[in-house]
Order: structure tokens, then sequence, then C-alpha cells
């Protein structure tokens, strides 16, 4: 249940009516949105709320039963827009391309992936800093001077950065050098840092859990919504499976369900997802037409060389290729809707 | 290990190059297929059977390491074609439709279904007279007399058949009124029926088991075309994981992955992969583009009277507008190879 | 909903009752089990049944909310006992022991076996003679001639055989010759094979499907109840998940959950569960404290030679040292109910 | 690869060494042990590094082919036991119990859930401070003031804490109320916080993810105890799958597993494994058969007025109950070794 409140409505006004919510068993969290300010109303009991809407300062009511209330489509939001500046966005029912490397590994690898970029129209980097490895000994990335290395690269290619945060001790030296902070899939229910990343005043791109449900993945969303900060994308980037074929097994079925649970934007994640550098294009064909608002995927100049995850890095002309593709698909999708 | 033999190979010949497997730790299966006349061998050893290309009666010999041999990819025979009459075909890398009920009810609902077909120019339909069912207490299908009754109303429509055969005992009593036969999820390793289908000499359209692998599916695929039987198409229609947003979860990942390892063609029934109606057509959609052959879903005029599967299964409208989109999207697709 | 019939119930009293169901929106199925003659009810409307206890004929209704009915628990029978001869069963919160190789092999092997067997009091063999295999190219067991020979062995021994039936076409042949009918996962809901199985009159040993649910496995053991045969084990034998440090996952949680829901007997297969040879131990064991009615796994006296699932086999020595500490154990849990 | 180095190895030749792996395509980190400095060398390279072991400083060279190095069994490392003062420890091949509620709710309910555990002789209490919901809008846990009030009533009953930390901002605040830093489910992959407890003195029980395999849950130890702290306890507590019968499917596998790979204790948690509370008994029973070097669950003395779990929760009696089960089982268990 979420409840919008007037604009005008008095802090006495607003007492009043958590008091009558505990009274009845309920709980109210005020929320304070980009369009309102508004009471996320949880609880166990039978008793209508709908007949609080006469009350002074109430403006709505929103009966929303599932779970997660602030990402839900159902209190009557618009569309997110995600505006990076310099006319890049994240939107949802748009098309966005994220692109590079898996890892921030040299300046020459940085400048040959920005001029591919900008050759292809591509808006956005992605570029690892921090990598979240499964072993101890496993490369773990270049760090901040990586990303202060990207950062000053890409402002004259007009290129916005997405990075991704492993720790809550990296949001504020990373602060600077990113235009979206990237939460991966170990870390997609780190309520800690989801919870800190609320504060952030920059967008935030959340991945689905290894085994995460649509359910838990809006719920994640939530957190970081709830604590004030809603430019957030959601990455469908595979799930676990007994299937061994690929690295992980892509849900494309997340996109029309998240989509029509969320106004958020959905993005999807094929690198991870299928895992296998000859299996993402049509996979991230597929995502297009399954209704992605974006693709993000892995490119160097020569993956069989990367210091992580070559198998499922595209090159060059693949990518090249690639886009076109999903460009033209999703101009044909366009015409269905 | 594929070993085709030459045309004119002699008896004498054959025994001669079985006994030369066996004494090296091999084991030769003698297959005959459309093309030509050849040796399965498999075995643990490590001899190298390319010594063999010169013996007498030996044409070629195509080392395949998977567990899957003749629905391999790897010993150059020609993207498979299966022609079911009046111009109507399944064949890798084409794209064919099949749509039709869950279950056959009534005269009046398949009529409406050939009618609307027709004005789709859908060639296939699908209609299942023996319903493999979970409970034994749930509708079990019309049996042989509905399917009689589709055959009859199908002919003049130049409409082909696919129904789903649920044991070895129906084969027989399906065969005149059936143009493709169809084996579900439940019984994907159900080997005395691939090996009885093998001797069959009507197409078989088979399904990954609930939790099947993408090598277990070739391999049931290698029990029929071992058995005799070669006009295959393999078919996506969802498997188990954790997440209970959707009835299954259709893996579209499967799609290039079969598509490379095989010679057979794929196609993708989206209405049980995702089984919630409003999803099927994004998901069908997807499906074109990650490279399916083929779809296969559930129509019917009045889907909430059902008597199965109605909350899978589209309307005529709904049905119409996914054949021109797919289309659609098929035409983009050729232009991308 | 199960409504159980008078003894003395006339044939006009169940047509009348028959036709009340069907007029009230439900559909009865009449059974004839051990115990009684009664009514399988299934429908979807709200009418109340118990409306119905006291028209004629009538003797108990049971409501029965899970789809599975005559092998749940709810309606009041006794715990599954199965008397397969000379003292030697298989029953609901017992412990019987079914040991033996994964296939049939030779005459040596099954001697030796059975001698093994009878210096441990084991008294039921398990023995593949026809080998449901993933791959057309590996051994697929002795057959019917293997069967035979084990049933000659076994006879003077007093050893009782369990073996799987592959097929509809093999029920026939291997009748005689087998003291229980094991169904494999794989055909686990083969709904030709087990309605068939419903006419016999000897034992089926029912295992769960590769990524079967309870409730799955319960309604394939009502196919074969309600078809007649109500002598029914179930067998949890490992699913299929992402874990790959194990051939399956035995989910011994299915052990207490299937002995709640129903009055069938529970048994356990680590062999196939974990897949492992020094892990089958502890999972045995384990399974004895989870309230398994039985054990069965595999063994021989060279496991490393077997033809098949040598890897899981145990050798005499372990087999001896099992069964001793299974009982240890089962001791134990009865001094804890 | 793991290298020991001699007590009285110079640094010198420490440096000569590490320049040698360098060399070779290797590296190596250095760890300081509790029994001795070694290095972790890891690689992609062929070269035999047995050829290192007359260098001055080496004392011996393990061969680990896993991923994971210092938590693997294979260098010859003793069982690990870790002691927590008062005689109480929880070490691999004992067997230790720890009880207690889901949430700290209130002085009362801790003050009879340690009154019940003095009774049944139980020295370690779980109480949860911060808890980890997938819902912002869930109860979060009384924090650090209800973990304070824990900490004081348990001292003079001479009984240690086991708590869960969900963010690093959280170790220093709870360091002098815990005993043991329990890691939740859904950061079993969180590396910043696995490695800030690396730099703690205090034992870390680690869950595994709900997705996680068996080698990232031992690679995840691995950043605890390179990181310094090698007093760790590894917990099975279910993972997920396609079956809904039960909260998660506890895979008790994995514990002659775990105990064959690592010289880590390993205990079970049956409360959220199973998750449903009469079903805890049979799968505590069983995680001590296979081999469990402890137990977890949850107790409180009216599980149905607990503000989270309660459907998973023991009461008193049941608890009692239990504990003397699992002590005969582990009785048993030890006469079986």
């Amino acid at each position: 249940m979420i409840i919008t409140l007037a604009e005008e409505v008095k802090e006495s006004e607003l007492s009043e009516l958590l008091a009558i919510l505990r009274a009845t068993g309920w709980s109210g969290t005020p929320v304070k949105t980009k369009n309102c300010l508004c009471l996320v109303v949880s609880g166990n009991t039978d008793i209508d709320l709908f007949a609080l809407k006469n009350l002074p300062g109430v403006k709505e009511i929103h009966n929303i039963s599932e779970p997660y209330k602030l990402v839900s489509n159902s209190w009557g939001v618009s569309p997110t827009v995600i505006e990076l500046g310099d006319g890049i966005t994240v939107k949802k029912n748009g098309f966005s391309i994220i692109a590079g490397p898996c890892a921030i590994e040299s300046e020459e690898q940085i400048e040959s992936i920005i001029s591919h970029m900008t050759s292809c129209g591509v808006g956005i980097i992605r570029a690892g800093a921090f990598k979240p490895r499964t072993s101890p000994y496993s490369f773990q990335g270049r760090g901040i001077k990586g990303l202060q290395m990207v950062y000053e690269k890409t402002r004259s290619a007009n290129i916005k950065i997405c990075s991704e945060v492993t720790g809550t001790s990296q949001i504020e030296q990373m602060y600077d050098y990113v235009d979206i902070f990237q939460v991966g899939t170990r870390n997609s229910q780190n309520f800690e840092l989801l919870h800190s990343l609320g504060s952030v005043d920059k967008p935030v791109l959340l991945k689905r859990a290894m085994s995460g449900t649509i359910e838990e993945l809006l719920q994640s969303a939530e957190y970081v919504f709830t604590s004030g900060n809603e430019r957030l994308i959601l990455c469908e980037r595979g799930i676990r499976t007994f299937e061994k074929s690929y690295r992980n097994t892509l849900d494309l079925n997340a996109v029309p369900v998240l989509k029509e649970k969320s106004h958020l934007p959905v993005i999807v994640d094929p690198s991870h997802g299928v895992g296998v550098r000859r299996w993402i294009e049509p996979m991230a064909l597929a995502a297009v037409m399954a209704g992605a608002d974006g693709v993000m995927y892995e490119v160097t100049e020569k993956p069989d060389m990367a210091l992580s995850d070559g198998q499922q890095t595209l090159d060059f002309e693949e990518s090249k290729a690639l886009v076109n593709k999903m460009r033209a698909t999703y101009s044909l999708r366009k015409t269905f809707s």
C-alpha cells in the first residue's frame, strides 16, 4: 500500500496519519520521491485503508499487494527515465547500449575501446575497477587509479561510465569518477551496500542474484529506492540451473515480467548470461525482441588476451555488427507496439 | 566417431572393418542413413582410427567427441529439411509455425481454429488427443476419435497435424492420422518409445525433458535416428528452475547451442515455456531472433473456457498479431546472416 | 476427496451417488482397494460434500485437498506393508535393505553377490537386466536371459528380486522372474507404463523423476494405485541442481515429507543420489536417521571392473560395514519414537 | 600449491623465492598461519614447482589443484579446533550445538532461552541483532542494543554468542559482544565483508550461498583465511532448487564432501534448511549421521509468536528432545569410525 500525500501536507497531519496506521496494526514509512511525499504502508491486517482517503493530507491511496511497493508499476508513476547528461539516457521503453571491457587493464586498452565506441555511437562504457572474484588469488582489478584513468579518457569522448562497486568503503572514492554505480550479482542482497547507495545521487544498475527471484530483485531495488535513490536500472544476467553447456542460463523470461511489474528500465547482460562469445549475438538480439530497454556486453580489442572473461568478450568487428543488428531489431520492435 | 562407408562396400569388407574395430577396443554400430551407410563407433581407447581410412569400403572418417554422433553437426551432413507435403516444411534455418489447441475438445473448436489458421497461412496444427497429465483425475484427452476428427477436417484445408504420442501402444493407431509424432517432455527419455518411433516413417518432434540437458536431448534424438528415423525436430519448451514467477523457465540459450551442435531444426514452445498468456508474444519473438527454426504455440477461440492450459493460450486476435510479428522478425533475421 | 463405500453398497446406490456428484460439478472414479470400495472425487466446486454422508451406501467421507488421494495419509488407511514371501517385507516404519549390482553381467558376478548378501542377511537383490542408458551406444543390459539367470540363482537363497522395467513390452516377459518391478527416474512420469503396472499383482518401486517434485511423485504413485496396484514403494534417488560436486543431489528432505504425506514406504538410493563411492555410507546412514524405511545401494565384488556405475558401487567389505551400521542406526532410531 | 617456509627463513630467501616464482609464471602470496609462514602459489603454467624444494627457506611443497588452498585438507594441517573459552569448542570431528532465537526480541525471551539452554547443556546461543531481510519493510532486528543485552545475560551462564554481521560497519560495534561472527547466506560472497573479518581475532561461521557451490564456499572461506583469520566454521543451510514443498533444500551431501576437502569444521542449519518445524528433527539427526560437526537450530519459548521464522522454530520441549537424540546419535556415530 502506498499513500501519496498532498503537496501542502502539514506535519501534524502526517503525525496523525501515522498514529492512525499504528493504531490499526499497520506501519508506515515516509519516503520522499521525485514526484511526491508518500507513505509506504505494510502490515498483516485486514482493515481497509481506503477509508483513510478523506483524511487531511492524503492525496491518493494505491493498493499494492506485492512485497515491493515504490518500484512497482501499480501506483501510477510514469516509466523511469534516467538522464546521464549530454543527451545520454537509460529509460524504460528506450534502448541503451553499455559496452566495454570486463576489467580495466591499461591506457591503450581503454583508448582503443573508446575509439571503437565512438565509431559505433555507443555512449556508456562498462569498465570494472574493483572485480569481485570467487578466488582471492585471481586478478582483483586496477582499483581507483584505473577508474580515474578511464574517467579522464572518457570525458572528452562524451562517454559515460558504469562501474561495479563491491563494498560500501568504495562509494566515496568512486563517486567522482562514475556515472552509474553497478551492483553485481553477488551483492544483489548486500543490504548494507544497497542502503548506502540509496543516499547517493548517481544512478544504480542492480544485477539479479545468481539464484535471485524476480521478487527478490525488485525488493533489493526497493531498498535503494526507499533509501532515497530512485534512479535505478534492473539487470538480468543469467541464473544458475543444472545446465552446464553455458556459463549461466540467461533468463529472458525476466524481461517481460520485470517490465510488467515495475516502472524501472530493464537491461540484459548476455556476456555473463550465456558466457560463450559466439552465442552473445543471438542472445542479445533475442533480449531486444523480448523487450529489453538496453543491452550490456563485454568488448575489447583482443579478447583472447584479456585478463578476465576473454571467452565471453566480443572483438570490435563482432561488436560493431552487434550494435547495428540490435538497433535494427529495436526499430522493428518499436513498430510492433 | 562416424565412419561413412563407400556406396559399393562389400559385406566382407564391413565384417572385416567391424572385426578390426573390436580388436582395437571399439564397437561399431552400422546405421543406414538417407545419404549413406555408416558405422557409429564408440569406445574408450586411445587408438587413432584415422589409420583405418585407407581400408577397403571406408569413405570418410569423422571424429565426433560428443556422446551423440549422427545428429551432430560434425560429420558434414547438410541441414535437415523435413517435407510434410503440399509444400509445407520444417527445416533448419527456415521458419515454421505450429499452432493449435492444447487438447482436442470438439468439432466446433477445431473448425474455428482451422479457419483461423487458414486466414493466417499457418500450415501445421498442434492438437493433443492423448494428454499426459500429472494427475490421473485430470482430463486425459479425446483419444483416437478426436484425432480422426481433426484429420478429416484438416485434409481439405491442407493443414498438417502434429500430435503427442504418450506410449508405444498408440503409435499404430495414430499413424494414419498424424503428420508429426510429438514426444512430450515427460517422455523425452522414454527410450522404448524413442526406439519404436525410429522405425516409423513419419517425422518426430522431440521436446527437451523438464530438467534435460542439451546433451541428453541430443542423445535422445540419437536414439530415434540410430533406429532409422532421421526426420527429427528438436523443441525447447522451458526447464525447471527455482523461479516461480513463470510456469517454466523458457531457455532460449538452447537455441543457438542446439543449432551449432546439430543439423536438426530447432523450434521453441513459448506457451509451455513461460506459461502466461501475455508473455507468450515477447518470448516467441525473442525465440525467432535467437535463431529458432519455428515456434509452436497454443491458440483457441476462447482460451478462458479451454479444458486445459487456458492460462497460456492465445485467442485469435493475439495469434494473428503474433504470426505477423514473427514473420517480420524472421525477415529481419534473414538479412543479418 | 475420497468417499469410502459401505461393504454392502448396491449398484443402484453407487449410480445414484455418481449422478449426484456429476450434478454438483464433481467427478467420481470408483476404485476397489484392498480394504474397501471407494470413490475418488475431484472437481473445482465449492459445494460441501459432507452433506452426502447420510446417503445410502456411503460409509465415510475424507477431505483430501492434495492432488493425490489414494496414496495420501489423510484417509485413515494404515501404513502399507508389502509382503514378498519368506518373511521378507518392505513396510512403512520398518527397515529393508536392497543391494546388488547396477547391471547383471555374469553368473560369477551374481553368485558372489548372492553369497555376500546371504552372509549379511540382506533379502532383496537389485539387478538391472534392461538398462535405461542416456546414449544408445552404451551397454544396454543382458535382457531377459540375464534376469532368468538371476532368478534361478536367488530362489534357493531365498533372495527376492527388484529389477527395472523400462517399457510396457517388458512387463509380461519379466513377470515370472521379478518380485518387485522398479520404475526408474526417467520413466517416473511415463503414464502408460504406470497404468500398465497398475494391473500387475507384483509390487512396484517408483523412483522420483530427476526434477520431480514431491507432489508429482505422489501423483505418479496415484496412477498405479488407481489402476489397481496398491503395493507401492517410493524411492528418493537424488535430484538435479546446480551443484556439480556430486552426480545428483540426494534430497533427504523428501523422506520426512513423503512419510508425513503418504502411507507408502519410502526408501533411499544413495548410490545414484550422491554418486561417489566414499560418500555412500554417510548418506545411507543419514537416510536411516531421516526416517527412511529402507536403503537401496549398489554393490559388487570388484566395483572398478563393473560395466556401469562402478564409481558409485561398494565392494563387499564396505557393504558389510554399511549393513551393520545401518542396522545399528535403525535400532537407535526406533528408541526415539 | 602451498609452499611452507622454514621457521628461520630469511627475508632475502623469501624475496628470492618470490622472484623465482614470478620468473616462471607463478604468483605467490605470503600468508602467516598459526603453524607456519607459507606461500600460496597460483598460476597457469606447467612448470614443476617440486624442483624448488631444495631452495633455502623452503620446508615443504604441497600440490593443491583445487582453487582453494589454505582451507584445503591437502597440505597436512590437523583438523581445526576452535576454542571459545570455558571449555566450549567447535571442532572438526566433534559435535557442537548452537541454538537460540531467529532474532533478539526482548529480555524475557532471552532469559527463558538461556535458562532452557542451561538445562540442556547447550553452550552457544544464536541470536540475530541485525537481520538481513529481503524486504526493507520487514522487522530489521534490535541492533547493537539487543546484542549488548544478550551479552550481559549470557556471561554469567557461560554461554557463547554467535550473531550475524551484515556489513563491515557493524564489525567494530559488535566486536565486544560476540564470540562468533556469523556471515549469512546473502553475504557468502560479499568479499569486502569476508576480507574485513580476516583481520578480526574472533571465529567466523560462514554460511553457504543460496546457490553457492561447494567450491565457492571453500573459496569464500579462503578469503577470510588468507586475510589472517583461520578460526572458521562452514555451514550448510539449504540450497535453492525447483522443489517448493520445503523452504530450501537442505543439502546433506555437502557434509561428507566438505569434511573430505577441508580441515574446517562443518555444521548444519536444518531450521533454514528445510524450514518446517516438524521436519527439523529428522533432518538434524540425519545431519549428525552424515558427519556434521555441529547443528545450529532455532528455538524459542513460543514459536508461534516469534517476530520472524516462527514456522521453523522449535519450542523448549522439542528442543530438549532433539538435543538428547542428537547426542545419542553422535555417540553411535563415534563408534563407527
